[in-house]
């Protein structure tokens, strides 16, 4: 049972979210922007970053969620996204993905592990800024995303294929016009 | 230097936010439905969360800055933000706002970290599910706001007078006002 009075059968964000739209509002925008814009690294690739993080902190329902947004959005599908959730340093990605998921991965520990080092990687590799930056944001807003989720005790359905409808909604429209209304 | 090529001369967040216009909308919209609002807990308070929570995190400029808009929202002003930050467990604030700076304090660890007893000596001291809630999400958002300023590697300017202009942008205007047309 979730934390406060949550409405009843919404899983993971979808409860937190329908109980406070005045917030719902920028959370569903800041992943639109985040996760639906195809400057450099793909959608697929956005999705992957943030299902990377959210499996560093544990959270099932961020992770199962965005696992399926990016399986659904990258020509692999699940066995790229298991390939990275086991270890991006041999997972089929492109040099410029991985040093982004290692300065992810950074960000994920503390803005303050990010080095000029880590970034000069992702430079070598193709990075340009704005994907250094998209990649930098993608993960510190999944530090939020993650705690809001396991801060409230909601909860996470088990299963891949629970996630199913979900990611073709998402995948679809995008975030602000799958939030149930409320 | 920051890590990207940012806008010469904008301390902290500012600097990203002009880079992206795009994502910083809602990054500001989310801080004024967070901080601005008045239900329950009072804009100081909600600035006293997110100064902890950045005091936590060592993210310097959060946590002056956000210390700057709480003292200048609180009637004892620094005093009770440099005895927040020194041990809340013995700042003078009430009950209830103990109970949310300790919630906010096991967000920053993980959302995880939260637990039924946590929720509940909130809910003995007086605080609503929503105050509940926004806690939670305040915390939640300074673990991304953090990471995001210092993930970039920006600078903060050093001196507490450095932030007084600024907060009084804040206090009149919000976030989304106040930010730098770009």
């Amino acid at each position: 049972m979730a934390h406060i009075d949550l409405p009843e059968g919404l899983p993971g964000i979808i409860g937190p979210m329908a109980f406070r739209p005045e917030t719902s509002v920028h959370l569903n925008g800041l992943a639109d922007a985040l996760l639906r814009d195809e400057t450099g690294i793909t959608r697929g690739e956005r999705e992957l970053i943030a299902s990377y993080v959210s499996h560093l902190n544990e959270c099932n329902f961020c992770c199962k969620s965005h696992s399926a947004f990016a399986a659904h959005q990258l020509d692999d599908g699940y066995e790229l996204v298991d390939a990275v959730l086991a270890d991006i340093a041999t997972a089929p990605v492109s040099d410029k993905v991985r040093a982004l998921l290692v300065i992810a991965g950074q960000v994920q520990q503390s803005g303050r592990k990010v080095t000029a080092d880590h970034v000069a990687a992702a430079r070598d590799a193709g990075a340009t800024d704005l994907e250094i930056h998209d990649a930098v944001l993608i993960a510190a807003a999944f530090c939020m995303y993650n705690r809001y989720v396991d801060g409230l005790g909601t909860f996470a359905p088990p299963d891949r294929a629970d996630y199913d409808g979900m990611a073709q909604d998402i995948v679809a429209n995008g975030y602000a016009a799958t939030a149930p209304a409320v």
